[in-house]
């Protein structure tokens, strides 16, 4: 063999041994797996999981065991309850669970002297008084600890005085009273029936126009379902029913002596003179039975149409009553005490594997007026179902991309006071962390379909999670959820997609989302709309809120609330291990232009006003056209991102979460320091499930 | 050849082309380059050209070229620097420079009814003015537009009446007046001395105090170097040399019309009655010669020592004139005027290469009272050059890992109207997305060494930027800045390193500080504290500021802006361009400690009073406790953390980010909504160069 030949063939191997190498060297370069993609495939095996988990007979024992006593925020009971969850998240798999406790004012009845009305003769002489407590419902005759219905943080006192009925107490009823009827409620007590608007609004109402006491009643038109049996035999509210509830007006202040500040103990109280929202009349509830016979004499002027209710008496507007009883008078015993109480929320964590810290929370309140069969454990039990499904993820191997927080809050009853208090103690991280928030109060109000209210961004998300979830409803094997809840809505305004509501205020999400501007959502079942024209539901705050009216009427197959924990856990799940946030910014714009036009629309009805004032809208427009554009842009930038590329993906959720922050005016609404989401925080002062 | 050899050499052909495969396949897996430390060392390298590229004959060009004609905010001049400037920061290579204009209350004097004080006999007429003008110095006799000494938003009013001596005008000052010397200043005017305190805080307490009118002057005592010439023959301040300035008192708010929101054209405006922070008496300021005649004849009580400045006159409390002269009076003649006017901000862009949503901002204002030879003009050479640099690089292939932003703002000296209102314009992505902000105001005070005043965070960066710079000074080549510092700035107290200020506030960094918690700092050559003791500068806001004044006395060779410029620019580069953000917490921890323990010791000097309201400061040093182990525990974590991680990296740096913003009480401080940096609100209305 030649030199040369040997040569050029150990050349020919260098070559091909390198050509080997260098190919081997690109593949492994550029074989490093794609990690993202891969992990998105396996989450979405794990969400199925994850909802097949949820079982409705655990549900339903979650409920029996939390409702088996009464647990008013600040009462033992519900510190044992806290307890009972610590442990059993902890149990489940949950990585950390902590009580965190705040010192807070509440309100309660006093035990030596209760409150009622009373009519009273011309001598002083009781003639008829209203019942101390409702009719306690079978199987519960030995429990203890019933509070008796009362309006929570009433003021003290005795006004006595004639009556004049307000109809529902709102704006519009007291100035159709005053300029319309010519009539003057100073030194008058008034009486109005529940509904349409939250309890504290009406005792402001009454307040500024001079009343010294108001009395409020639930009307069988607000509060009773055509057809349906009061309570055991059904549930609607029994004549002795009793909505209780708190008076404050507390525009998301959270505990009335430290607002804006969390309520430990090195945190500076204001004197009580100062506590933020407390009104300063006497304020009592009462149920129909009682309430006919306050409005049964009554004088005065003929209501009109729409002042009447169900009940069989004239609705007359007084003041005062008849010519045969004018000498009577109505006169207020009020002894309810404030007192400052320690409560308690459980907060329990799954840490996220890739970015803890970022948090998407799952909250829902656990104090109850008694029961607190549907307000709120329906909710509180949906949520224990949710952190045990996640506990068994997590022992598959599961683990979420962001930090899971679940909270059992206490105190919302009192003026969403647990959850406000700790958000106002981790209001730097969340505003830094915060992916959303979806709430957890009340799985159900009604047995018709879902119900869903939030921020436009979580629109396209709902949607997307309800196509995952089996109807619960009979005869509709097979359909999805979606599916069965836009038949049933029938809502055909605007988009070929089931309603969804504007998020108001009124439950835990308050301070979340309206002070510190986390993207937020609820979700429940709800009535039939458009037949069942009741408030919330019948025995809304009564004692009659038990177990049993969930198990006989609501939920028998406990499959309407399971519904519900996989819509609100699907939430939490797609949020937490989603690579890229799943929140809709077109949607948001969408929404925006809506608000816009109707605020626009409702502005034409003053056309002087819109003149006098030099009104113009065009800012407002030009700048959501500005932020659709922005939106598009955005969406379209969404597809061409590498998703490999770690600092990519995490700027383009920083974006995503910081979409909400994006309308907080830090100052907030003018005198309201924390309503601070100017695109929702007008609309509040709804009635609510508060 | 046997079959059987033959699959053998197949078997080992393939055996070593698989391995050699494998092999570099193993080799292509791991070699993905380790591409941060590689960054790392880079921009360590091209830190190093930025510094170098900074030259003082630039500066001194740049200086030159903007101070030749008076730029008052809100006047044709100083848009037409902003033209410029943004004309030259294109050129040098910035991705976008824009102007941004807002329209904002300022305060001009009347043309054509120039402002004045008279001393006037009993019959009225006027038998001593102060002069209109200062005499304009040598070389801008044809220099029109200036603006004549006055107090902008000073009331418009001529009030007539006897003189009050009140010193420096301090709350200490009104006290011992009215409680030890039994004085009244209502419907008096007060005259008092520049210094010690913002002046506007000094019109705040002659208002309080009840005065009709305020003068204010200033003494040699506090405004005159010992030795030194006046200018045009040295750096003192002139006898007809006066001190122009704003008297507002803000508390952070901006333009007065539009306070938390940027005034632009869809902005709501209170009306004048309502406006943030305008005094409602008339005020003037006079210099030393004019004050002579005010005060030489005065009568009353003899003053404690520390009220005698430097004059040769007695210093007399008043109220008004000796015997001989007591029918004279004393008449302000203030017509100056308060106008909506449009400002100018010029915004430059470096966008980020990795992270183009952190931004680190070089801020400095461009409006002047005059020429602003020092003040602002001294800081703006040094930005211009600094962005000069930084494009300089950029053509090099460099291009920072977050995004530079460059700013020259209007209206500073209005009460930093221009700063505040881009950073209400851009309050959300600030507060999410900015790093740090540098200040760059005046960049000298006096000609002995540095002065650097920062958030705790940025200390030790401070130390070690310094430490890459070499001493300006004659006789110390080869010795760093750093060291030089140290040296001469000659503290000892609490470590072995130069003093470093707490930050204040008075210029442009105060939104960014103050109201949003970003980490900030400020930097600039200045005199000996101990053996200077005069008021910031003596020529400070006179039209003795010329460009001849640094180049003959403060910076003949251009060296010390340049330190400034490259401690600056350095700042910015480092906190731009590093993998982990620069920012030291245990050092926050430090100083956190220090502010506690001095407040407490404060506290001491009131023992009954901390009985009384049984004043405790065990929460605060828990807090400060808990803070300090929290931030050992951080940095102790940063020991470990995987560099390669992006996401990891970004983790940290955000909590990095967001430490100071840790310190923010939404709420801000009671009454001062817009000082809501707790660490350091609370030491404001200090003295400083607005």
């Amino acid at each position: 063999m030649r030199k040369e030949s040997r040569l050029i063939r150990w050349i020919g191997r260098i070559v091909v041994v390198t050509a080997l190498l260098l190919l081997g060297f690109i593949i492994g370069w550029f074989a490093k797996p794609t990690t993202n993609t891969t992990n998105q495939i396996a989450s979405s095996k794990y969400l199925r999981e994850f909802l097949d988990e949820m079982q409705s007979d655990q549900i339903r024992e979650h409920l029996r065991k939390f409702t088996r006593l009464p647990h008013l925020a600040g009462t033992e009971q519900n510190l044992r309850y806290a307890e009972q969850i610590r442990k059993e998240w902890l149990e489940f798999g949950l990585d950390s669970v902590e009580m965190v406790p705040y010192d807070v004012l509440l309100s309660y009845p006093n035990k030596s002297q209760p409150n009622y009305i009373s009519i009273v003769d011309q001598l002083g002489s009781e003639v008829f008084n209203t019942s101390l407590a409702e009719p306690v419902p079978a199987g519960y005759e030995d429990v203890s600890n019933i509070v008796p219905p009362y309006s929570a943080f009433s003021a003290k006192g005795q006004p006595e005085g004639d009556l004049v009925y307000v109809n529902y107490g709102r704006t519009e009823d007291f100035f159709q009273l005053e300029r319309e009827m010519g009539i003057n409620v100073t030194e008058k007590i008034v009486i109005v029936r529940y509904g349409k608007i939250f309890r504290g609004n009406k005792v402001k109402n009454a307040m500024l126009a001079g009343a010294k006491g108001i009395i409020m009643f639930s009307d069988p038109a607000d509060y009773w379902a055509a057809g349906v049996q009061p309570y055991p035999d059904g549930w609607n509210l029994p004549g002795g029913g009793v909505q209780r509830g708190n008076v404050l007006n507390l525009n998301g202040a959270g505990d009335p002596l430290t607002p804006g500040y969390p309520a430990k103990e090195y945190t500076y109280r204001f004197n009580l003179e100062d506590a933020v929202g407390l009104p300063k009349i006497p304020v009592h509830p009462i149920g129909f039975h009682d309430a006919i016979h306050l409005l049964k004499n009554m004088g005065g002027l003929i209501p009109p149409n729409n002042w009447k209710g169900a009940l069989n008496v004239s609705y007359k507007i007084g003041p005062g009553f008849t010519d045969d009883f004018r000498s009577q008078k109505v006169r207020m015993n009020i002894h309810t005490n404030n007192q400052l109480t320690r409560i308690y929320n459980v907060i329990g964590r799954i840490r996220g594997a890739l970015e803890p810290d970022r948090y998407v929370i799952l909250g829902g309140h656990r104090d109850a007026w008694v029961f607190g069969g549907i307000d709120p454990m329906s909710g509180a039990a949906v949520v224990h179902e949710t952190v045990r499904s996640a506990g068994r993820l997590l022992s598959k191997g599961w683990r979420p991309r962001r930090t899971l927080i679940f909270a059992s809050w206490d105190a919302e009853e009192f003026g969403l006071q647990g959850s406000t208090e700790w958000a106002e103690d981790n209001a730097k991280l969340l505003q830094e962390r915060a992916v959303a928030y979806i709430n957890a109060d009340s799985a159900m109000e009604g047995m018709y379909t879902l119900r869903v209210d939030c921020t436009p961004s979580l629109h396209t998300l709902v949607y997307d999670i309800t196509k995952q979830i089996a109807s619960p409803e009979e005869g509709e094997e097979g359909v999805s959820l979606y599916d069965s809840w836009h038949k049933r809505d029938n809502w055909t305004n605007d988009r070929d997609a089931p309603r969804i509501n504007k998020l108001g205020s009124g439950s835990d999400f308050e301070a979340y989302f309206i002070r510190l501007g986390i993207a937020a959502g609820r979700a429940r079942y709800t009535k039939n709309k458009i037949t069942e024209r009741y408030s919330s539901y019948p025995v809304y705050h009564s004692v009659y809120e038990t177990f049993e009216i969930v198990e006989k009427f609501y939920d028998p197959s406990f499959k309407r609330l399971r519904a519900v924990a996989q819509v609100r856990g699907g939430l939490i799940f797609r949020l937490a291990d989603s690579l890229l946030l799943p929140l809709d910014v077109n949607q948001y714009a969408d929404s925006l232009r809506k608000y816009a036009q109707s605020i626009a629309q409702l502005a034409q009805r003053h056309p002087e006003e819109m003149k006098m004032y030099a009104v113009s809208f065009d800012s407002l427009f030009s700048a959501v056209e500005n932020f659709t554009i922005a939106a598009r842009d955005f969406h379209e930038r969404l597809q061409t991102l590498n998703r490999e590329d770690p600092l990519q993906v995490r700027v383009i959720n920083d974006q995503l979460m910081y979409l909400e922050r994006a309308f907080i005016d830090p100052l907030g609404l003018p005198g309201r320091p924390f309503y601070r989401l100017v695109t929702h925080a007008l609309c509040n002062g709804q009635l609510d499930l508060q």
